[in-house]
This record gives structure tokens, sequence and C-alpha cells, in this order.
């Protein structure tokens, strides 16, 4: 597709050919498309920026991230489509697996998907052969991998469905999601939610997680540093916080 | 499809049935499936409904398309799938020609949907051999009729792009738009923006265009009393109106 890079939306119209493209290549099920059309409508009321309390989330989520001790990075098809080069990359510096795992699932889509972060070079691919259950969701949706997901202690779940999140939770993970809808169940239910486009956020968490690398190899913070960072972070009221940013917007739209 | 009649969304569920009809015949991009996903979430915000502020607005642009020496209305592949019969209704009564416009242009949905529209009994269907050029827009977006929205005074583009809505203004036109997202740029550039639903929007300008060429014809109202109207709407005002609506209802419901 052939949108002008002068366009004042580049962004937003490429990310749409980018997902048009997913669906094509048999990665992104239609379902996802509409869904994608509800985020940008969410993306807006943000003003399609990355908002003071995303960064804060992002910041904290690097932290929570890096204290892990079994991370796993979470990949459904509009993720995979999206960003599937900064996932990759993500899964480097962090060392950790990434693990398909997605709604409509049907084994081919699973590969492909598979294959495709491999292509971009994942540190580890996890979800062709699913070999253990979330708690509470019916079969199809509770498979995981016993090495993966299962054992996790943080998960990193980009456009996460509301129930999948709640048995994360259940399972007694640690949940990081990014969802552009503050009202989500997902929002509401993960312990750090980056309320923020996927394309910002991954190379903002990419650089965020550099950066505190390089600051505690430096000796400039600490791991206590990080953990304080992480426990004083409240999801509830960073959504809040983000839900009257949106009202502001909304009533003091003399901006223009 | 059978979304049946009691279904309490069932206009928004045939809605994206009729679009997805247009999908699969060609005539609606699937960046056009998103693109209305994304409308879809902002008439959630509108409650769905026509509100006051489009209704006024509503009955401005019949006034403006009633007043004006050549009008043209613009359609694209939504506003073809979704609306086809309401358009070319619309250009019989106002005797003014239809004129394919798409924002990702190939020779054969330009010819698909120009068929659909005279097969609909539209007034005259322009577009399909473009012989002149908007200023400001690359190639393929600049292309457009000389006889049809180049010469125009007043154009009706519903579900318009943000750069063409700025490139007819640049242009001298006088824009009314139909646009769910109040804070898009084509409602904020338009000269009389209708926040609202397509679907509900088209009905509404044919029985206000009707009305008034009923007074007109008995003399309840004048030219000039629709020049007053005109002259009298602010465009700003009534969409900071919509925005506050939709601020009241958003904080409202975050109260739960």
């Amino acid at each position: 597709m052939t949108v002008p890079k002068s366009h004042p939306r580049y962004l937003s119209l490429i990310t749409r050919d980018r997902l048009v493209e997913g669906w094509k290549n048999g990665l992104v099920v239609t379902q996802g498309l509409i869904a994608h059309g509800r985020g940008e409508a969410f993306d807006y009321l943000l003003g399609e920026v990355t908002v003071d309390e995303a960064r804060k989330a992002e910041r904290t989520a690097a932290c929570r991230m890096l204290l892990a001790e079994r991370l796993v990075i979470s990949v459904n098809g509009n993720v995979g489509a999206l960003v599937p080069g900064e996932v990759a990359e993500l899964s480097r510096i962090l060392e950790c697996p990434v693990e398909v795992n997605i709604f409509h699932r049907t084994e081919e889509r699973v590969s492909r998907l598979a294959a495709l972060l491999r292509e971009h070079g994942c540190y580890e691919v996890l979800g062709e052969e699913p070999d253990a259950k979330l708690e509470g969701l019916e079969h199809a949706r509770a498979l995981c991998s016993r090495k993966g997901i299962f054992s996790s202690d943080v998960v990193l779940v980009p456009l996460e469905d509301g129930d999948r999140c709640q048995a994360l939770k259940a399972a007694g993970k640690d949940v990081i999601t990014i969802d552009l809808n503050p009202l989500s169940r997902t929002s509401k239910t993960a312990d750090i939610t980056i309320v923020d486009n996927l394309i910002r956020a991954m190379p903002n968490l990419i650089s965020e997680v550099k950066d505190l690398k390089e600051d505690l190899k430096a000796e400039k913070i600490s791991r206590d540093d990080m953990e304080r960072t992480v426990s004083d972070f409240s999801n509830d009221d960073n959504i809040r916080s983000v839900l009257r940013s949106i009202s502001e917007r909304f009533s003091s739209s003399d901006e223009k």
C-alpha cells in the first residue's frame, strides 16, 4: 500500500496496512481487524501520543521484567503482525521465551506465528506443542507450555482478552499488559497496564530495559531501586489518571 | 446474515453486515473495515443516537446544499457500501452529481462503485475518468473530475480523510462532512461537521432537504432564512458541544 510519509497520520495508516498484510498472510483473524479499529478510537482519545501515565507504566514494566525469575512474552496474531521485530529484540535483551498464545486457535496459525517470530530472531519460541493448561478457561483457550507461561512468574501479554488475563492472575502470575482501552477488563485486571499504542509502547519498553540494564551495570541504580519502583506503582491510580486526562481532553478541546 | 430485528443493537449489526458484504464485493478495502470499527467505538460514546448537535448540523447542511451553485456528493467505498440508495435519492432531489473518490484507488474499484451508484439511480455519476487534480495531495489521491469536485462550490464528503478534507478547503470549497469522530482532522477542518452515524445521518439529510424544499415552495421560509441558518452556524462551537456531552457520558460511566 502507498500511504505517503508526509501524511500526518502516517503511523496510524501504516499500522493499519501492516495489520491487513498480517490478515492476508493468515496471522490475523478478521475479528482482530475490528478489535484494532476499536483500539484506534481509544488512541484518538489519548491524542495518539504516549501519555505520562503510559510512560510511567512502561518504566515500571521494564523494572518488573528485569526482576522476573521466569519471564515470558505472550504473543497473539495482532501482536505478531504489528511488532514482530520489537518482540524479538525485547526477548533477546531480556533473554526470555516468547510464547504464541492466540484466542482463535488453529494449529496452522500457531505455526505461522511461531515461524514469523523465529525469522525475526526471538530468543526462544514456544507454544506449538502446548503441554499444560490454565485453570478456569475452556480447553482451546487454556492451552499453554509448561516451560513457558505455565511456570512463569511474570508475563507480558499485550492486547490480551479479559478472561485470559484473569486466568493468568488466578494462576498467580504478575501480568503486564499493553491495552489502549483503559476501561477493559484486561486493563483493570493486570498488575501493570500500559495504556498506549503497541507501536509506540514496544520501542519504549526496549529503550527502558536497555537504559535500566546500563544503569544497573554502572551501579547508578540497584535492584532495590527497581523493586521500589514496582511496589510504589498503583495500577488503579494510574488508570484513573488516564481516564481523567481523557475526560479533560474532551471537555477542554478548545486546543485545536 | 440473520440478525433478529429485536436485537437491541440491530442497526449496528446490520450496518456491519452491509459493510462486510461490500468488502466481499470489492467495494470496501480491508482498511475500511478497521475504520468502521473505529467509528463504532465513537458511536458508542454518542450513545448510538443522533445527538442534538448532529440534528442542528444536518439542518444547516441541508440549507447549505440547497443554496449551492455547484454541489457534488463525494463517495468512497464505505459510503457506497453503506448508503448507496440514500446517496442516490439525495442526488436526485438536489439534482447534483455524485463523484467516486476513494482513498486506496484502483480503477476496478472505481468502476464497481460507479456501477453500483448508477444501479441505485444517482442523478449523475462521475469519477471514472478524472481530468483534474487537487493541489497539495500526491497523485493518486489528488485526482478528481473537472466538471465535478474540481469546479464545485460545495462538497458533501462523508467519512473523508483529513488530508483530502484540507485540500478541498484549500481549493476554496465549502465542505460538509459526516464523521463519528469529533476529534478527527476532517471534523475540525470541515465547514459543517455532522457527528453522526452515516446510517442515521443520510435519511435525516434527505428529510431535511425535502422539508426545506416544500417550505420554500410554500413560502414558509426564504433563501435568506436558509442563508442565516448557515451563517449563524459555528462548527467549532457545535463540535465543542458534542465533546462536552461525550465527556459527561464518559466521566459518569467511569465513576460506576
